[in-house]
């Protein structure tokens, strides 16, 4: 199975869309999607400052999934800052569909963006994984990833946007 | 005690970098700052897009801290992405000196980005909070605030500088 890896072209975003939504179904939080492929769109290639970075992996020489697809993975990143170390890189999301899985694409995806994180003198490499998910687990771990929620305490909070517009509307001092 | 909420000037560095160290010690962590006022500096104000953004509060009319500081406060973020909601906010830090708390400057500084995130169309704000912190963890439940690591098991992954280079560096398929 011939592939390469890449960087995202605009023209992708409906097939990365696809790859998204499988995702969140593996992870058991389908319902949490409300993205779709025009936003990532104007969101990774359109006026503004990218919002994020993207990689897919296509298949080459004519090979095809099952269901016909060449785009079977992808990886989003984005840079960080850190104000104790500086540059950081921090990965989004790595998915790879299940039947091309064990080929070495989903550690092509994540030693590129290494490459790039590198290049770009980012101190440390960030992703969050969920517990239940020993796949993911061990896949970074064997690689020399450090569990910081385990071996230091950090608990990832997060104001959903309920909680943020109430934030945002309240009295300026309080 | 009054004060301005403001964006971060390049000469604040100095000032800044004086802060960040405070608060690495108040989380007993000092030896992990390995940032300096010059790297602040380039990496937030220098030629390539900068890699974060930064609030600070200000004492006016005259007012100093006893050690003779203007610069009380500060607030780091940047933008993200998630693939499922879209653009999103994080804080990588907030911090205010002891000597100017319960004075609405640490609500100040979190309310101000929250509208930044509002305006750009986030659909969240995420930090990372450390377990033993009750009162940053409180500061921020009280405000509507979700544990996403105890409600949903996300755990903090990183690789470190030795580990990332290690990946960097490693064949390009295995």
């Amino acid at each position: 199975m011939d592939y390469i890896i890449r960087d995202a072209k605009p023209e992708d975003c409906v097939e990365i869309m696809r790859l998204i939504t499988e995702l969140a179904e593996y992870e058991k939080l389908p319902e949490q999607v409300q993205l779709d492929a025009e936003s990532l769109r104007e969101d990774g290639f359109g006026t503004t400052n990218p919002f994020y970075k993207c990689l897919v992996a296509e298949l080459t020489s004519g090979h095809k999934t099952k269901e016909g697809h060449t785009l079977v993975a992808y990886a989003m990143y984005y840079f960080t800052y850190s104000t104790w170390l500086g540059r950081s890189i921090y990965v989004e999301d790595i998915y790879v569909m299940p039947e091309c899985r064990a080929k070495g694409i989903g550690h092509g995806l994540l030693q590129k963006i290494a490459k790039i994180a590198v290049e770009q003198k980012c101190k440390y490499l960030q992703l969050v994984v969920l517990d239940w998910n020993k796949l993911a687990t061990e896949f970074y771990i064997r690689r020399g990833c450090t569990d910081l929620t385990t071996k230091e305490g950090w608990s990832l909070f997060r104001f959903e946007l309920d909680a943020l517009n109430k934030l945002a509307e309240g009295d300026d001092r309080n």
